[in-house]
Formats: structure tokens, C-alpha cells, sequence
């Protein structure tokens, strides 16, 4: 799949010798009516469609296979570019491709767009069969199992009977988690990273407010956007209110502290003053362009619901069954879902005897550190790997 | 100015034996044309009204006066009541009165809305004279030291030459900070609570969230509102992520944790399922009763403007004058303005050889700890006051 540049008609791209090159998203259909998929909330979904990528080449064994799961704002492209006119990798293209933490030349990586995205997954903006209007809000509720349930089926659809390592932050780890607890037999290994069993009362708090600006949109009218119309205003402000939660005090300090925007002096009017002021504004507007508001409510309520202890009666009992091997990664300044509630689950994992390492990675970086460039998570990651290709053989 | 309070007609205020009674709001006008108040952006604002309460009684000597200085949401009305009906005490009740803290019996308190306001002082609320419509965006911005030389004004004006004592929380510490600086020989002594002598980039990320939110508000119409109509979507959003950080991540636990409004199970459905996304939203809607849009906008503003070093070149140099005894307070979970920005405060204090103390009290319950009762906070206070007053003999 990866592409020989040509480094004369596109040396931006041909720079960068470690990337997957040219990729494309493709998709997989299934839950055909009357084969629904029955989710959690007890509503039934079909037909169901799965946009994902994959880079590297599945070893004959079918071994090799790497999931990477998404975040609150990813999509199926997780590496490489789309197109020669891309301007940005996937978003993860710092820790996929040849030479890499999740080396190319090794594995077989795949990623998928989560259930009720809008990346191609069926989500909100989808077509409802029985309406044949997209769903907006008859969409159902769908939680962290329900999108760990689609992501198998492409697994089952792509022959594969075990996946060598699971892998994502954020909601990306929350679905790692569920992975190792919804298929026990299917998973040899898993890397959370900076995320947790359940959302404490503050990040339910910021997730609330989020919704409600989107909700109090004028534009958004119930999900059924008007034409030509989406509830950009209100989408930008939780993505503003989110990207404030996603870096740390510290980061935000070094990279603006209290910086003017293109001026020497207070402007003494309500136009934007300071640098951050500026980047948020910016974080907002570009996102609007990408996403989609009723897909942000569903992912954030999804987040919500995660509760590991809550379903369970405890965490420890939720990972009874759990036969995966375990690499837990946080970053001390990630506040969103701090230290301490990794640490929350690998005490419990290691009551039921499960193999599992935990590391703390020190980052001034906040709770988007997995997203940065990052040697020591990529030293993490790859020496992982590597030690379970070795068992392997 | 107490009322003695029959219990047969108002068990609920005759129950309080350290309130102040029914208190009413009066009002000064001043800086009339042609003798308009020049404010620091270099535009001149006049008439001004100052809308003000107090409380106890001035001595002879006019030398018993306490200025309390409100914070973002504040408004003049800081104890008793406005009548028997009124539902809730003024906003430092539990600080202010006889035997209290700021003990009516011996001092005279003041409380006025700060410049800019909503409750009766000059905000944008208020008729502009050129246009005989309200100010809106018109209103000149208005930055700490304005608020302060108003203040200032109302002082003169009822004949007193020096204050005992300064205090207020959060922006009303910010005012405390620069009536020390603006007016270093009108001071006797100052306590400034939760404050910070600037804005870190996080907080300021903050205030323009909440901004947008307003300002993208249909209903807002660039300040000038529909009749009949304000933009409540956006200042709810605005007061709804206000409150979060006001809170700390321990108190929203322990006062909220992720138990369900009302139900026991998961909704599924976009209605509220967790208390405390609830309770933000009843914070919002409360607010919007009460609060003006675009006082919100002119005070966020202020706070983000002010910035001691900034303006003199350090914290240092920008206490060089003052010649108040200073108690600064500090809340161990504040994570708005942390306790590390009042230990600045204090070390440039002492390079300057003031008379300072330095309290770090120990609490769960973040920012808003100053608006709660807290004995050590009470203690602090009076033994500090009382110091003062023998002094003054």
C-alpha cells in the first residue's frame, strides 16, 4: 500500500521516508435487515456500514493484525494521505508507517471509523432506511460495547480469529478496554493510553456543557439541520471548551501564555486579544469544517455512559476475564482523565492476575500527548510489540 | 440600619440573630458633563451612578469603614435582605454582619456593583446619554482600575478619608490589589481573596469560551438585544463552564460523583442523566434571571486586562507604593487562580517590605470556597481586623 514517491512532482510527501504513502478508506456493509444488530441500548441497527484503512500487509498466519481506535474527533484515517493534494497525514501518522512505534513493515494495522461517526461509519448524518431522511436524533444511543461489536465484525469479516494488539486514547483506550473485556479470546494484547474506566463528575460536566452549546444552536433544530445549515457556532464552542480540557495549564502556558495576537497593546475592544484567544477560535472553526455536531452528542454521550465499576459492580470483577496482556501509558499532566484513574485500572487488573505494565509518561503536554510526537511512548510501544512477537514465535 | 425582626411575621429571617435585616440599595451620581471620568482606554464616561449598600454603623472618627469589592457576579447587595420576601441573603451574608466576620457592630461596611455592572451602577445596561438607548457595545471598556477610581469616588463622597480594610474574592481581590496601588495612603489594610495579579493563559482560554458563547447567540445581535428578548442560551453556557472551574475536581466528585438524576438507569436518550449536569443547568438558567450578557463580556474582559507585571514592568515594581498591611487568602484546591499566584503575590510583596501574611487554607471546595462558610476563613478575618483595631487606638 505504500507509495514510491516521486520526489520532483511531490516532495513533501516524498520527504518523509517513513510514511504509508498514498491510502484510501474503504468500507464494509453488514446487519442487513432482518440481521440487525441489537445494541446496548436495546435498539436494533441495520444495515450497519464500517469505513476503516489499513497499512501494512496481513502475514499469512493472519498474526500481525493491529486495531487502533479512535478518539472523540478521529476517523478511520489514521496514516498516510488520502490524496497527493492532502496537507495533513492521518492522525496518527506520527506512530504508524514503516520504522515506526506500529511499524508497517511488521504489522498489519487497521483502523475504522467508531459506529455513529461521520467518516463513513453509519452515524447520525446516515440515511435512516425507514425515513429515508438522514437519522439526526432517531439515531440510537450507542455506547462504547456497541462500537466495540461493529469493530469485530470487520475484524470477523477480514478473516482475522485474534488481533496481536489493540491500541488508542482517550475514548480509543476506552474501546481497548471493552475489547479485552467483550473478547477475551480475541485479543493477545492491548495499549490504553491516557484514558479511563469511567469520566469523573468534571469531565461528565465538560462533556454536558459541550452538548448544550450544540444543542442551543438555533441551526442545530433537534439534529434536523436546516439546508446548507449545520450548528456551527454551537459545535465550535464545545470543541473550544474540549481543546481547553486536552492540553494542560503548563502547555497552554509555554505555547501562549499571555501572548497578544499581532499587536503591542490591548486592542480595548471585544476583538480577539490574545494568542490563545486566537488558537482557540481557530481549533473551532477548523473543526466545524470536519465534523459533525449529532456525532459529537452520541461520542460524548458514549463517554458518558463508559462505567466500567458501574456495570460490573467493581472494576476488579469487570476484568475477570480478561486474558489480555496489558501496557497502561499516562501522561502526569493530563488532567481530563488524570493518572490516577490508569492507576485505578491496573489495580484491578492485577487482582485478577492479569500481565500488566503501567507507565506514567512525564509530559507537560496534557491529555493530547498520545497525539504528539512522543520518543519515549514510541520506545514504549514498539518494545512492547517486539516482546510479543518474540513469544510468538 | 439592623431591623429588629418580629418573629411572628418572619420566622425565617427572625431565626438569623447575626443578620443586618432589610437593607436597601442607594445610589451617587457623579463625573456629570462636562466632568466625565476618564477611563484608562483613553474614553470618558459620564454621568456615572455607583449603586451601594451599608452596613453598620460609620464611627465618629469615619475610621471603621470595611470596602467589600465584588467578584464577577456579584453585585452591591452583599447582606440582609431587600425584603421579607426575599429568598436569599445578600452574597457574603455569612461574612458580613453582627458578630461576624466583617462584624457590623463595629465596622462600617460598604459594598458597591462595580463599573460595568447590571445591578444599578453604569454598565451597558444603562441609557447613553448621545443616543438615549442603552450603551450595548457603545459602552467604553472598562478595566480594574476604573472600577476601582469609581469606588474611589464613592468614598470621597461620603467623607471618608482612609478605609480600614479592602476585601473581595476572585476579581473582587484584583480590585483590592489595585486600590492599594492606586491609592496607597486610602488604605489601611487589605485582604485579598482566591486572587490573582493576572490571568494565566488557561484562565483566559476560559473567559473567551464564555465569551463566544454569548457573543454567537442570535439573541445577543451584537449587544443591542431584541425587544423582550437576551441571548440566555449564551450566557447560561458561558455561566455553565464558569461554574466548573469554580468548583474543584475533588468537590464536583464528592457533591455530584456520577450518580442519575431522578433515575436509576441510563436514559439513552439526550435528557439529562447526571445530577451534575443538572445542576449546571439550573445554574445556568439562574443566572440568566439575574445577570446581563453584556456586563458579563465588559467584566471577563477586565480581568483578562488585568496584569500587574505587565503593566509595570514586574509584580515587583508594581507594589512599590503600597503602604497597606495585607492578609492575602488562598484556596489549596483552587484551580482558577491557584494558590501558587498568591505566593507571588506575597514574595513581591516582601521584596517591596510590606506588612504581609499569607494564609493557604486547606479545602475541597476550590474558587468558590471564599462564598462558603468556612470558620478558618471567619477566624482568619476577624483576628487579622481586630489586630488593626487596637493598632488604631
Amino acid at each position: 500500500m505504500a507509495l514510491n514517491l516521486d520526489k520532483n512532482t511531490n516532495v513533501r510527501m516524498g520527504m518523509d521516508q517513513k510514511s504509508v504513502g498514498l491510502v484510501e478508506t474503504k468500507t464494509h456493509t453488514f446487519a442487513k435487515p432482518p440481521n440487525e444488530l441489537l445494541l446496548e441500548c436495546g435498539r436494533k441497527l441495520g444495515p450497519i456500514t464500517i469505513a476503516y484503512e489499513t497499512y501494512g500487509k496481513l502475514n499469512d498466519k493472519k498474526s500481525n493484525t493491529i486495531l487502533i481506535l479512535h478518539a472523540l474527533s478521529g476517523d478511520a484515517h489514521a496514516a498516510g494521505y488520502h490524496s497527493y493534494d492532502e496537507e495533513k497525514a492521518g492522525w496518527w501518522d506520527i506512530m504508524i508507517g514503516p520504522g515506526k512505534a506500529f511499524d508497517t513493515n511488521k504489522y498489519f494495522v487497521i483502523c475504522s471509523n467508531i459506529l455513529g461517526g461521520c467518516k463513513g461509519t453509519t452515524g447520525p448524518m446516515s440515511i435512516n432506511p425507514e425515513s429515508q431522511k438522514p437519522f439526526g436524533m432517531s439515531f440510537p444511543m450507542i455506547t462504547v460495547s456497541d462500537m466495540v461489536n461493529v469493530q469485530k465484525e470487520l475484524i470477523d469479516h477480514l478473516g482475522i480469529k485474534k488481533v496481536l494488539c489493540l491500541s488508542g486514547g482517550s475514548l480509543g483506550g476506552m474501546q481497548a478496554l471493552q475489547w479485552t473485556i467483550s473478547y477475551p479470546d480475541w485479543v493477545e494484547a492491548v495499549i490504553p493510553i491516557a484514558t479511563t474506566s469511567r469520566l469523573s463528575a468534571q469531565s461528565l460536566a465538560f462533556n454536558a456543557v459541550g452538548r448544550n452549546a450544540i444543542i442551543s444552536d438555533p441551526d442545530w433544530n433537534n439534529g434536523e439541520y436546516f439546508p446548507g445549515k449545520t450548528p456551527a457556532q454551537g459545535l465550535a464552542i464545545a470543541r473550544m471548551i474540549g481543546h481547553i480540557t486536552y492540553l494542560s495549564p503548563e502547555s497552554m502556558h509555554d505555547k501562549f501564555g499571555r501572548r497578544l495576537q499581532e499587536k503591542e497593546q490591548y486592542s480595548y475592544d471585544f476583538v480577539t486579544d490574545f494568542q490563545v484567544e486566537s488558537y482557540l477560535h481557530y481549533q473551532g472553526i477548523q473543526f466545524v469544517e470536519r465534523f459533525d455536531a449529532n456525532t459529537y452528542l452520541y461520542f460524548t454521550k458514549a463517554m458518558d455512559y463508559f462505567d466500567l465499576a458501574g456495570k460490573f459492580g467493581s472494576l476488579e470483577r469487570a476484568f475477570e476475564k480478561i486474558k489480555s496482556k496489558y501496557l497502561v501509558i499516562s501522561f502526569t499532566s493530563d488532567w481530563l482523565f488524570p493518572a490516577y484513574q490508569s492507576r485505578e485500572i491496573v489495580r484491578a487488573l492485577i487482582k485478577n492476575g492479569v500481565d500488566v505494565s503501567l507507565c506514567e509518561i512525564k509530559t507537560p503536554y496534557g491529555h493530547d500527548a498520545f497525539l504528539l510526537e512522543n520518543e519515549q511512548l514510541t520506545r514504549l510501544i514498539s518494545s512492547f510489540l517486539s516482546n510479543l512477537k518474540l513469544k510468538e514465535k
